[in-house]
């Protein structure tokens, strides 16, 4: 079969990984020809695409990012191209497509599919919150990252009698946050899940000090907020220039608690970081069998459904079941960490 | 309550942060006392315990191996302690005991449980064998290691345009070697579940080097065997002083496929470097789990279980089921890598 | 003899290997007695202060932080403690000082060393700056961190076609930037000894672009100023809560190269990860090799001098030759990194 | 001008690096052309080079080993090629040569100067063996690598109360064992320059377990030899395949350790992981400044001249001074380690 792999929406670690691994599972013991699709769904829609081989994905299992490019795509677009699915399909000669994407290009994935352009989804997400599948690659590595910045900043932290509020990603969900938190042994957790009160977080770290412990490390997720009116600046202003004041949470959330505890609290953003470079071996581990059991699903002919781990078995489940709801952190995985709060 | 805690078996990243965890857990949340029993279960034998409090755990997160001690104690002398658990326990004041270790003390924690001794169970393995849970810690972390190795040896071996064989872990499974070598992109991955053939390995690199590709990577579990009669030396021989000779099977390996192929063949056997030192993110969090579920299990009386991950959750599950059988890599987990052998 | 030893100024991983060093060649070579002083000329002037032994600094060759920690102190606090030198010392019982610190530090030593405390001193410094000795611990740990986040930040960039902006640390000099962005490959570096042309460092990016190069990777130190005039934002507003708006000159450049180029442009601030966690094995032998030579340098009574790395060597310098000017980069070293700007 | 550049001898972390950094500063400074000789001399000899821009080095800063590939030729066949130097460099169209070896490397880029073939030389070791430069690339890459082993291997060791022996690369020199034993806090630290006496290690280690000590990480060079008489087997018998028993030192000094003490202890063979993969910042830089000195060394005209760093300054110096004899570990340096034996 002639089948074109594309990767979608913001960079994560383990893109090349499916690549590389879709290629050598379809060459190899299919015959299949397979086609690089360029930037995501844009390169669809303006066919440009080229065959790709073993030779194009020599190095690629370690690589981060995505040889292909990666592009947002607005939605009339992706529409467009969903009406004219079997005509593009058959501009850069290709009998079905593997899509790597998160959540949007899932949903795609099953309207392409019913129009004649049969795809079978890759989930890729470094947030974690992709419902359906117990994790998907790319998260473990942004953990990983996170979780040697944390390691560092505790030990600065300690030195100098300091609260360290450490920023991670997660604008909606709390799972980076919650899992580097945990490793990292943080002494506050912060998610979008649990809106906080700053008094309180205050008086914990401050009952910390009263231990005689002479430092703490926040871990906030950009997507925390404060409750309504537990904070005494609004977030998210924006100036003249229209560029946001303050920075994010996390520089807000430092300078407030140094107001509040008389003490110097310190953020750091660690921001894209956590989004690029080699992936940990689990989640290369996670996206060569992703690419394997997504060429093996299109043999099947399972289109519309997309790979999922589910304990140590990857399966194939039916895109609705990704897209309906965005998979948040529940309420006993956080009281998991509460003995580290 | 009173709960002793100890540690079983050989070493294993993510066993202090086991300790801490039930630590903060036990003593924060339940008002519990908690009492490090030294080595394993002489230390229970010999009444060698203290308590431990937050101070003791300080740092424990991040660090390998187990402030506990660790001894293998005979079969007999588990059962006199068995037979005398109720005195055992009483002489180091502790009403329950969590036992972190393998099969064999997740085994015993039954025996000790029917015998006035209440335990629970926290699996513990870097070989990832044991059965009814997902995955334990430590697993991680041993393969983050070992992939690093391969990765530092791919570029070598191509320079110099070499065979590398690389001898990991795992005398009865091949979870390792699969995952790590899979993660590194391995050309040939060797397990004891699936003893192989050297020609047919010989002939794999061959090809490989028709193909134009100018080195090989040979990850290979160190209980691997070769099919009868395929390889030229016997396994294990042993010299007068006791000590065996050739090295494991990753030196004799290598040795022969240099003699079979003319060219360069150069083993390297990692060791012990796979089972020491700071655990992954993915097995501190791990670990804090298990200590955390495994004090509430003390709590609910759910003695005679074992922590386990399923999925994403930690379940309770009778220690029973994680002793009947060892985890081996079933046939479909090692159909995933042949694209990459 | 009984040798005070105390760090001084900001964090810095190696000082604890310093601590450790001291400890090791006093006790077990010289049969001193070593005195830890408690949060740098602080706990000298304030009697904090306790023996340290063996047991004390178990551990800590890779714990990045000071277990002794650090404050910094007025200028007239330091006068005053050089004024009763002589008596702080007998308070805490020590007959001479090891000294760690920056810049400021080792100027203290000559002071205190005349006035009958002595002194010897060893310089630390993240930053590189210190004149009269080729490097500092700190520094090359401080280049490992900034530099593996380059790495990430690549793949990133590239699969996103983004210009990434990463500050790092160096208010007064560039040699992390600089160091780090050689290292990492940046395609601008910019620090405070060479004010930039944000309009050439933009015109840059376009002709990278034009080569067909996807995307860009700007090293600047947080010191590093526009030359006048070049950018459209003044630098450091402060808001009406005292707070820096924008935040850093990353931050800024970052704004002002996505309007100048029409590129998605972000900015990464690395903080205070720089200055945490295990030192390199480069760091933790040098201050290894640091504290043992300030050891013979007391026992030599060459106060008022530090040890310097001079090539391969540890030398003894009088603290007069490190204090006179900051050491920064020079125009041939930056000629070295233009190949890759 | 038209220059070859070549990588010669065994593998090193950074190679990669200079070939880039050659290309870059050539090209786009010089407007040179740059001609990659493949596999060291034996593509001089045989005429197969090819010409390299920034397309073929792109990715090369941060890859290991060489994509020149580099092959030991026999001395004759030097002889030979620098009888014919002028005709060699004329088939493949260059008029100087940038030859990145070790010290015969270097010693041949003499020859070949005299002999009409203009070299430059770049030292390249992991070693640190080559005199008159301070330090080469590769050795703190090899160093980092080591001394991630030890960390690892430290808690392992602790758990167990065992003896660790670490064998490091080193056939002649101990530099990787000094350093990587002295960042690492290993205990016993064995060399070429200073033949040990296995009785006095083992009592040290005694009196280390008598102090309460419940572990010892010994770091042994794989040319470190016993005293006379004090090792019970020879060093290196041969079996009737051709193949070495017992493995190396580390392997032999474990085994008789064991014996001497009546403790577990276990060898570790790092072998050629030290050998490979990205080069530290450290080495990226080093080769990088290597590379750029090369080139305007050879524009300088300054042939049988190699880059040698000294101080901070990369210097040009003579060939001569590199080949005459091998840098070994002196006694002071070796007396700084003392203080951790």
């Amino acid at each position: 079969m002639r089948i074109g792999v594309l990767t979608s929406g913001g960079d994560c670690p383990g893109l090349n990984a499916v690549i590389r691994s879709v290629v050598h599972r379809g060459l190899d013991v299919h015959g299949d020809q397979i086609v690089g699709v360029e930037d995501g769904f844009l390169g669809l829609i303006e066919s440009r695409a080229r065959p790709i081989g073993h030779d194009d994905v020599t190095g690629l299992l370690t690589l981060g990012g995505t040889v292909l490019g990666s592009a947002r795509v607005q939605r009339e677009k992706i529409r467009w191209a969903v009406d004219h699915a079997e005509e593009l399909a058959a501009r850069i000669g290709i009998d079905a497509l593997i899509a790597i994407g998160g959540e949007g290009t899932l949903g795609a994935a099953k309207l392409f599919s019913d129009a004649g352009l049969p795809v079978v989804g890759v989930p890729k997400t470094i947030d974690n919150d992709i419902d359906a599948t117990d994790v998907t690659f790319g998260f473990d590595t942004a953990v990983h990252v996170a979780t040697e910045a944390i390691d560092r900043l505790k030990t600065t932290a300690e030195s100098h009698q300091r609260v360290m509020v450490v920023e991670l990603m997660g604008r909606h969900t709390g799972w980076i946050t919650l899992t580097a938190g945990m490793a990292g042994g943080a002494h506050g957790i912060l998610i979008p899940e649990k809106p906080f009160d700053i008094e309180r977080v205050a008086r914990m770290i401050e009952e910390r000090f009263d231990r005689g412990k002479k430092f703490a490390i926040i871990a906030v997720a950009e997507g925390a907020v404060p409750a309504t009116g537990t904070m005494r600046f609004d977030h998210g202003e924006v100036d003249q220039f229209g560029h946001r004041t303050f920075g994010g949470i996390g520089t807000r959330l430092a300078h407030e608690l140094e107001d509040l505890l008389g003490k110097e609290a310190r953020p750091v953003i660690l921001g894209h970081v956590q989004r690029g470079g080699t992936p940990t071996a689990r989640d290369r581990v996670l996206a060569t069998r992703f690419g394997w059991h997504a060429v093996e699903a299109v043999h099947k002919g399972a289109f519309g459904h997309f790979t999922a781990l589910r304990g140590s078995q990857i399966e194939l489940v039916p895109v609705a079941e990704a897209v309906t709801r965005l998979k948040t952190v529940p309420a006993d995985r956080w009281a998991e960490s509460e003995a580290v709060l």
